[in-house]
């Protein structure tokens, strides 16, 4: 079998129009490749969402190394104002543009190519798992975390596990994300009692809690920063009333916050204090205060260790650059495979991620499979 | 001349359909009656607005007693809703039906009813003003003010001003309005930077500012109130943004406050305190905070006294109830009859005023027709 060009695999990915939760025949593409190198393939599909679980070697084997990615897209946004249709994989002067060339089809492509040279040519004591899901831009509700419950479910398991996200702000290889913080948000709602403006004592109005509570959350400081973390911060995103009248008391009002949290708290621990501030200023307020709170992911740290300094080595040597290790930025998949093993992120430069002319130098993806190569041969060295 | 009939008069108004800025016939009617009566009448219209000046006896006299009111009415609301049609001025067991029926033709007609008797019968050594205007309910700034200015322009002058407007929270005769607060409302926008909420340090959120600003303004007393005042009161009725995404910190929000305050507080002292608060916590956060200023009534108070104890007097001798002094509720035209000469207000019950059929028992506007006489029999005494 002849070297993958993950390259040509990239384009071959981008011409799937898989936005999501649309397949759009990318997987297939994927298992029809994997199975006829010798991997195990398995879809796990849920919820309407498309997923693809492959492993080459034996199940359970203590030396597993996992890839994590996905396949599905972003929608294309203003469509004509792409210079290059958007699921077409047109290279002009080296760069492949298209939907999904940076994040991420590039690196799914890149770390398929780079396990299947790696057990066709030097097969591994231990196995290699590739979990790529169809469902990470949109709710992931039935994305990696149904391939995570499949895999619990079967008695799988990974030792050590790479998301390929770009995580590379400026050059190739600057960047490897050891956590991320968690996000959470949280939708207040104050009711109290309509009234005249002249009247204000037979009225309650909502607005002075609301203010109070929005004040007291936005001054709170939640944490200084851990060794690996930036400080945990809450934006008050906004405040809603409608009330047009000046005369006019109004009955309620609508406040949102959201939260990015380093692990100094959890969704639960945070859950908790903004409950209790809420229940604190509606006695003092004498009004009633709901609270809805979604946790859209929990902050994870794989503290730097030997899965940072394997994936390190491997960036410097192809590269020169010597990566730092990160925990800023949104949510990823990693958030749902800390709970299972060690999880880092590498992959190229994320800059026109989701933007119109998404794309990636051709010769970026050679160098990132090159990386992933070398973090096979050496984890399994 | 026979006695006028005030109910009579008051169901002519009512069938003049004058909501606001629509003369509607109202003044005319009044200007034939009082024309007929001996009274000097000048149609005062400014700004599309019609209003009626009348006087009887000498210009300038050092002895001229003033009615103040307004035969505009708000506009029918529901019209499907109301039992009887809003401008027939029907009449079932004994109440009268109409819009404008207690807010004020009522009072108009009572006015006009007990000036035009009075003078024919006993006419008085001095002058009696009856400044009536189209234009209360809306802006107020043609009505009212317009015929104060043509005053001053003409030499016109009273030494005592009495607004008929209803008064009486419960029964008839039992409050007098010796004052009223004002009243200012306040329009902040607070514009900081847009950005996203994993990245806080790099936009510059509004909120924070907004909702610090307005709790400090909430939580402010204004002060405890005076001897012929509540205390001033300050409500927050609205805080908008309108950003509906969690992930979006936005550029700018909304905020508006109404103050209804005693004679502590001038319009002016007032708009310095919000500007230097707003300043304040503007710089504090960086921010820019824009401030509009709407000041639609000063405080005023006649202070108890000659006046007062005039009308109470009259009000006794006509009700058997001893009328309290108030300053409360919302504005009325006797905010700009203060700069000109003390004023009062007494008229009759106002439940049912701007409501869905409005209405007033005849017996009340014979009633107040009496007391209006007494009070223009002593004052002349
Ligand atoms: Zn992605
Ligand atoms: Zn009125």
């Amino acid at each position: 079998m002849p070297p993958i060009d993950a390259a040509k695999l990239t384009a071959d990915l981008i011409r799937c129009p898989s936005v999501t939760p649309e397949e759009g025949g990318a997987l297939q593409l994927l298992e029809t490749l994997l199975s006829g190198a010798g991997f195990a393939c398995t879809r796990v599909d849920r919820g309407g969402v498309a997923n693809l679980f492959a492993r080459w070697g034996d199940k359970g084997h203590a030396r597993t190394f996992g890839f994590n990615g996905h396949t599905d897209v972003v929608p294309v946004g203003d469509a004509a104002a792409w210079t290059q249709p958007p699921f077409c994989a047109v290279e002009v002067d080296g760069v492949l543009y298209g939907r999904g060339a940076t994040d991420m089809k590039s690196g799914v492509a890149a770390f398929a190519a780079a396990a299947v040279d790696f057990v066709t040519d030097t097969p591994p004591e231990g196995a290699v798992i590739l979990a790529i899901t169809g469902d990470e831009e949109g709710d992931a509700v039935d994305g990696t975390v149904a391939l995570l419950d499949y895999m619990d479910r079967e008695g799988e398991a990974m030792s050590a596990c790479l998301v390929g996200e770009p995580t590379c702000p400026e050059r190739m290889g600057d960047m490897i994300k050891i956590g991320r913080r968690g996000s959470l948000s949280a939708w207040f709602t104050v009711t109290g009692v309509q009234g005249h403006s002249a009247y204000p004592h037979r009225a309650r109005n909502p607005l002075p809690a609301m203010v109070r509570l929005m004040d007291r959350l936005a001054s709170h400081e939640l944490d200084r920063g851990t060794d690996h973390f930036d400080a945990s911060t809450l934006a008050v995103v906004t405040v809603d009333t409608g009330n047009p009248a000046t005369n006019v008391i109004p009955a309620e009002c609508r406040g949102t916050v959201n939260i990015r949290f380093n692990d100094t708290h959890s969704g639960a621990s945070l859950s908790a204090w903004l409950e209790e501030e809420a229940a604190r200023v509606a006695e003092a307020f004498g009004v009633k205060i709901e609270v809805k709170i979604k946790i859209s992911g929990e902050a994870f740290l794989t503290p730097p260790g030997a899965l940072s300094d394997l994936v390190a080595k491997a960036v410097e040597a192809e590269t020169g650059v010597i990566p730092e290790l990160s925990t800023t930025g949104g949510t990823s998949d990693a958030r749902f495979v800390k709970s299972h093993c060690p999880v880092v992120e590498f992959g190229l430069v994320g800059k026109t991620m989701h933007q119109v002319d998404e794309n990636v130098p051709v010769a970026q993806i050679h160098q990132l499979k090159a990386i992933y190569s070398r973090i096979l041969r050496d984890y399994f060295a």
